[in-house]
């Protein structure tokens, strides 16, 4: 039994923790939160883990593997401390919020050398995953252009939208994330527009709710990403690539099979709600894949290197969106310094 | 360039007389409609046919075939003239009401060897065809179990159904040709049931409106029809073919590609509205079929003898549904006299 | 915490311990099979459920309810049992595959008045279950026709069909209940059409693969199944329920969402395989309902009384299967002593 | 009855003049093809026009109208003198591929007043115009973002691409059309990114055949297009218009409602194959709408004004992806007089 502690009692954290204490071959030993809240606590209860410090996590030479599903601004620091601590890692994205940070995180995990995965949990959601493999048997000829969109059901309250970073690098981050799983290839510019359009508390916390996105790839490759902080139809994360033999697209999953047809047409149920919901089988796969780590070494879908691509791609995405330019997105291209931190 | 006739400048005599005029081999001729409306005025102005008396077209020896598209009262008369002329015809489905007298007129049709095509429209349906020709072809495997759904948009006028012979001899007669047509073996037993659930005027015309019949074949194939005078979501045509290697389906036709999605689900456009728009194809194509019968003596997809045969599933059916016992039914088997005419 | 045992550690058996020992208000105590297989074992250690000998089961006073997961020949006594230990029972279909012997289960099963819950888990499926609901709120007006398919992915082994009851009890018992939650009617009349097509292996056996069946209420309303044990696409369960105002449809589940286009069309993944996977929702909200009874004395979806119900038109429809003729299904109809078991 | 002439035997030609001469209220009196081929003669049997020179087309004073069919090349000079003469028009697009000439014949048609309908199909189809009407209703609220995909069923050979002008000039025209049409604002920048991805042909032609392009407005609404030579899956015409309140899109239109579902998944019909049968029915409404123009002053959806924008556009889109920089695109933007003719 591999010996677990999850970091963060929130939304994801819940996700994490109870999947972890399903495994058949996860002991969940520690659940870290300050926070004393009764879903803390049931939490707990349910997954048999004992609420601890950080410090008696790291101080606990049988813990495995670490999962970081804690708030945005304790990543890096734990990332550290389990480089040091030498525990194989899961961490939700992203890295950091500050750039510089997140540059010297990977460095440190690197040099460690400990197992760590980076929670882009689409990777593993059945659907997406499909097209990945079947462009990489080589059934779907090349990959030409991806197009993608994703909306979120609501747009999030400012409060949440004052610490996120932003659209690009708290959202974005996930799509530039399945451009680069998909493409398979480095990207060689970066284009986005972006603007408020739906949410004027959004646009007071000087952030936008509407974007466009257009990658290329060194051999003339194309993605396009539509995103907005609003659906009118729910939680909608769809995409298309288009190969030289077909297209593959992965389309939304409804909530039930039930069809309503009446004499305005025939109605579908709409998407799953939101994230918990749509991807509940990726989250899952992400632990055992976390397990299949730190067991065998097999690599994650998703590693660190990943994720600090994906937080270069919506930097540099960031700055062409405020320049008006495209971006040349060279191996070496970098935000720079006062672009790299701070809200959007 | 064929010399044709047409009787009937209604509804279906329109569709019939305009298509055969823009057929590039047709020339037609004559318009037959006693009655002197502007819409039969302005169909021989668009087509450039005379309005002529029926006696003229039957003394005309020039005319090659003749469109029976006239009241299902006349349809009869004209196919026994047609017969005794020694015209080729194609007519509007039933031959008659009057089951006697459809017996007489097929052996007059048979005996004088005159071409003749039956207004089966769906069989033209590039769909429906589809999933014959898909069927004859042996990719499907055998044909085990049919099931059929067959909607009106909305329920006759009281005045309609007391003339129409009732819903089985009106309506039911298409999808049981279907049925012949893609079993492609004789029917074995016929079981009907039938209520008057959605109109009082139908039920007050001593007429029903929701049906369904169960027809198995002498080697154990088995068909399904669903139907009713009303559908909510309009007209509502379809079909299912149970294969050994795979299931065939024919979808409903939206009236467009737009769809709309909303936080209830996303809407599709409805079905065609009826059959007019829903067979345009098909009529164009029957004329085509007929224009090739008299030309090449290609066999149309429906002669009399499908004519005939759908007649008699539907007096069965109608039996079946009055005594509340499946038919048996052999190549002799008939309807009694009295239950051979007359309203439903 | 409620204290639950389970007979039965079969495939449907591991779905319900499973889900029973996941509910957070439940304490899976027992767990009886006497087969010594590496399944049980690894089920018992899974849920931390003690394996012992039913006798052990009803000699615990502690035990609040059990699940029967067992073969269908033990259903009927364990039933007994239960009934006579007061002990609130959640029971797989059929009560028996004898009907006399079901006719006293379900009498002994009243008499005392045990808290009792049938397993007809497509009622507790969101989609289907949302059909009932959509008819009941009055949204969709009368239902009045009902059709339904319901396709095994493959013909199971001769060995599960001879010991099976045949088709219609083993299989279409779930078709005829799924009728009777929706019509929420008496039936008034049975007809069916059986015959063996596919499996030779069957047809030995003496039971047929293939079959369509007719429901009558008094009221004229009307339902009818279209099943078969081979589905060439899969698991294949769906219904359409037209009524007044629109037409309801349950469609089948896909296994993901990802479409392939080409040029011969664009496919969406094939269906949930099987019904483990299909109902993986439906058996786990069955174990809360479960709970819920004994908790709380609510209704179950589906009780003794609609087991019995179940049966008796299974059996009328086998009759009717046999003999050619509709059975006049009144409330008192039974089948004759010498058709009410062995294989169909 | 109007008395029109078409220009142009070829593909679209024959399409016009057959719509214009199907037209209750139009006779098509001339047919203007200098090949002299059996499809433009055939044409002229069908169609009853006879065939002309231009000089006699323009020397009758009794001709309304003049539908412009005929090469690119030829479109500028026919343009001119309908305007010298006083003839109402119906272009084809483009008006020419040298854009100091296109200002000159938008000018002059200006100057003339006659009526005149610029040939972008696109916006007569129900589909595409049902989308333009409910976002005008209000009924969606505003348009927000629009993705776009435009992929032609196989590359044109490399004699079509030297004389086309280039992908954007000669297909994206139609899509940034589509975007004016639904945003109904300004463009305010234009960014555009190409590459020769499948076609080595078309790459020694000196074009591209695949691009992806971004367009913003001066409200901060945004547009994408996605766009191919070659769609695995046919001819694909799509579009998605997500507004405030709903998401809006046009779907592919099947060239059956035949589906097949076998193991691997359920098989819908490919799209209709290219333009021609694609709008059929958009086609003829655009002959409707120039009888309207002509006869009673209606405005058409598509004038002289949406052709000079839409070619002011896909030039903007040329050189943006030629220099890699967004185009500012004012009000007075020009293409370069360098850039502004000659293959892309």
């Amino acid at each position: 039994m591999l010996k677990l502690a999850c970091f963060g009692a929130g939304r994801i954290g819940q996700v994490h923790a109870t999947n972890a204490a399903a495994h058949p071959d996860v002991d969940l030993v520690y659940l870290v939160d300050p926070v004393d809240t009764s879903t803390r606590n049931a939490l707990a209860t349910q997954t048999g883990a004992r609420i601890v410090t950080p410090q008696e996590v790291f101080d606990d030479p049988q813990i495995d593997g670490l999962i970081i599903a804690s708030s945005t601004d304790s990543h890096a620091d734990l990332l550290l401390k389990a480089a040091q601590a030498g525990k194989a890692v899961f961490c939700e994205k992203p890295i950091s919020l500050d750039f510089a940070l997140t540059r010297r995180v990977v460095a440190a995990v690197e040099a460690a050398n400990v197992p760590c995965m980076m929670g882009f949990q689409r990777r593993y959601d059945t659907s997406f995953r499909a097209v990945q493999k079947r462009i990489a048997s080589g059934a779907s000829g090349p990959l030409e252009q991806l197009t993608m969109s994703s909306r979120d059901p609501s747009p999030p309250p400012r409060s949440y939208v004052e610490t996120s970073g932003g659209m690009f690098r708290d959202s974005t981050i996930h799509d530039v994330d399945m451009a680069r799983f998909l493409l398979n290839e480095d990207i060689a510019t970066v284009y986005a527009v972006g603007s408020c359009l739906i949410s004027e508390d959004i646009g007071a916390a000087g952030d936008i709710d509407s974007l466009m996105v257009t990658l290329t790839t060194p051999s003339g490759r194309m993605a396009q990403i539509t995103a907005c902080r609003r659906g009118p139809m729910g939680y909608d994360q769809r995409l298309e690539a288009l190969c030289a033999a077909e297209v593959l697209a992965v389309e939304n999953q409804p909530q039930h099979q039930m069809t309503i047809a009446r004499p305005e047409g025939k109605t579908t149920a709409a998407p799953e709600n939101y994230f918990i919901e749509r991807f509940r089988q990726a989250y899952r796969d992400e632990i055992h894949a976390f397990v299949d780590l730190i067991r065998d070494g097999t690599a994650p879908l998703a590693g660190i290197r990943d994720g600090y691509e994906a937080q270069r791609l919506v930097e540099a995405a960031l700055v062409s969106c405020q320049t008006g330019a495209p971006v040349a997105f060279g191996a070496d291209w970098q935000p720079a310094q006062e672009d790299a931190h701070g809200p959007a």
